[in-house]
C-alpha cells in the first residue's frame, strides 16, 4: 500500500496513525516529524521508526500525512516540494478542509492530495494520549476533491481510503464545503458552546460553587479540557461556517431566555432536544 | 430518627431516597406517593412499603419529602395541613428554592419545613433509574432559612441532616437565594444550553450529520435527555436568576463570534475553559 509513511505532527491524531501503522505494516518504515521533544516521546511509545524536526526527512515518502494544527499543515504544504522530490500522496487530518483542499492547488503535479479528517475519538490532546486502536469503527471523511495529476488522482483517494480502513476507520466521501458545513455544527459549535459555558460557569461561581456540580456539569464540559492551539486554527479557518451556527445558538438560547414562564416552549425545546438525543445516540453506537 | 417517612413522587431521587431510607432503617416505614402505574413499580423495586395514589397515606408521617417536580411540590404544600393533622417535618427535593420556602410560610405550625436539594447524580429519569447509593458522597443542600415554630425549627434542619448524612449524602446549609443563584449557573444554564445546542444541531445536520458525530459531542449532550416536565417547573420558579446566566452565555458566544480571526480571544477563551474545567474536576472527584 504505502513503504514509507511521514507524520508530520505527532499530537494524539498523528501519535495514534504513527502507531496504527507500525502495528498493521510491520514492514513499513514510519518517519516522525515534530519537535525533538515530542520525537523523544514517540520514540519512547515506539510510535515511528525514523524521527527528526525536519521536513527533509520525508523526502522519500510515499505518503506525507499532514497531523498538526491546520495553520501549520498549510505552512508544510508550502515546503513540500522542495523537500519532497518524488511523487507522493499526500493528505491531512485538519478538521477544516476548503482551506487546505485550496493550498493544496499549488502543490506540484507529482504530488497528490486528497483531504482527510478523522472524527471523534480522541479525548485528550498529546502523543501520550495516542492510541494505535483510536480510529475503530469512526468516520474518517475524505474529501471528493481531489488534487494532482490525471493519473495520480484516480489512485490516490483509493490507496488513502485502504489505509484508512486498514487502520479501523470508516472512510466516507465527501465534497470540502459539505464537510466544513457539518463539522461546524456536529464538532465545532459543540466545542465552542462548551468552551463559553466553562468559561462563564467558572468566573461567575468560582471554586466554592463548582464543588456543588455533578456528574451532569462534568459530563456536559469534558470538551473544555481541548487545547486552544488546535482551536485557533479551526476559529479562523472555518469562521463562515462557524459563525451563523453560533447565530443559530444564540437565537435559541434568546427565545429561551424569552420563554422561561412559557410552560409549552420549554416543553417543546425538551422534546426536541430528547428526540435528537436519542437518535445521535443510535447514530453513533450504531 | 424518623419512624415514618413519606416520600411524594417516586421518580429517580423520590424513588432512590425510598431505597436508601428502607436499606438504612429497616425498622422505619417508607410510604409512597406517585401515580399508580409507578407505585406498581415502586413496589416491585422494593423501594416502598406502603402505597397510594392520594396524600392521606402521610396522615401519620414524621417526615415527610415533597420529591415530585417543583410546582407539584407546592401543590402538595398547599394540601398539606389536611392531610397531615400531626406535628412533622417537611422537607423537598426540588432544585430551585426560594418559591418552596415562600410556600412553606403558609404551613401551620406543627409543620417544620427545611428546604433540600440533592445535586448532580440521577442521569436519567423515573423510578427504573433509583438506586439506594445515588447520593454517595454527593452534596446535598438545605437551607438556612427553616419554617415552622422556633421549637420545631431548631430540631427540624438538624434531623434532616442527620437523615441525609445517613443515605450517603454530604449536607450543606446554604440560604436559599445563594442556592438559586448558584445552581443557575452550575445545572440550569449547562442544561438549557446541552438541550438548545441539540435542538440546533439535530435540526441542521439530521441523521444523517449525526453519523458523523462522535464521543465529544455524545457527552456534552447527555443531559438532552432530561425530561421537559421537570424544567418546566425550574425555569418557570427560577426565572430571575437564569435569565442573566443565560445572557452571560450569550455574550460570551456573540463576543466569540465576533472574533473568530482574533487567535489571541480564542486561545485566551480555551484557556480559560482549560483552567476551569481542571478545577471542576479536582472540585467533583475530591
Amino acid at each position: 500500500m504505502f513503504e514509507r509513511i511521514a507524520v508530520v505532527g505527532l499530537g494524539v491524531i498523528g501519535g495514534s496513525i504513527a502507531l496504527a501503522a507500525r502495528e498493521r505494516f510491520p514492514a513499513g518504515l514510519v518517519i516522525g516529524v515534530d519537535d525533538n521533544a515530542v520525537l523523544e516521546r514517540a520514540m519512547s511509545l515506539h510510535a515511528i521508526d525514523v524521527a527528526a524536526d525536519d521536513l527533509v526527512v520525508a523526502s522519500d515518502a510515499d505518503l506525507v500525512i499532514l497531523a498538526a494544527p491546520v495553520k501549520e499543515n498549510l505552512r508544510v504544504l508550502e515546503r513540500l516540494p522542495e523537500c519532497v522530490p518524488g511523487s507522493a500522496v499526500v493528505t491531512d487530518t485538519g478538521s477544516t478542509k476548503r482551506v487546505t483542499i485550496e493550498a493544496a492547488r499549488h502543490l506540484p503535479d507529482r504530488l497528490a492530495f486528497v483531504g482527510g479528517h478523522p472524527l471523534g475519538g480522541a479525548a485528550r490532546s498529546g502523543i501520550e494520549h495516542a492510541r494505535p486502536d483510536l480510529f475503530k469503527g469512526r468516520p474518517w471523511i475524505l474529501t471528493a476533491d481531489v488534487v494532482g495529476n490525471a493519473t495520480e488522482q484516480a489512485g490516490a483517494r483509493a490507496r488513502v481510503s485502504r489505509l484508512v480502513t486498514e487502520i479501523g476507520a470508516v472512510p466516507r466521501v465527501m465534497d470540502a464545503a459539505t464537510h466544513d458545513h457539518l463539522v461546524a455544527f456536529i464538532s465545532q459549535l459543540p466545542q465552542l458552546a462548551v468552551s463559553a459555558l466553562m468559561h462563564v460557569v467558572g468566573e461567575t461561581v468560582d471554586r466554592d460553587g463548582l464543588a456543588l456540580a455533578g456528574r451532569g456539569l462534568l459530563d456536559t464540559t469534558r470538551l473544555a479540557s481541548s487545547p486552544g492551539s488546535v482551536w485557533r486554527d479551526i476559529c479562523a479557518t472555518n469562521a463562515d461556517e462557524i459563525g451563523p451556527a453560533l447565530d443559530a445558538l444564540v437565537l435559541q438560547l434568546t427565545r429561551l431566555r424569552q420563554n422561561l414562564h412559557a410552560s409549552s416552549e420549554i416543553e417543546e425545546l425538551f422534546q426536541s432536544g430528547n428526540v435528537w438525543r436519542d437518535r445521535l445516540v443510535e447514530q453513533v453506537e450504531r
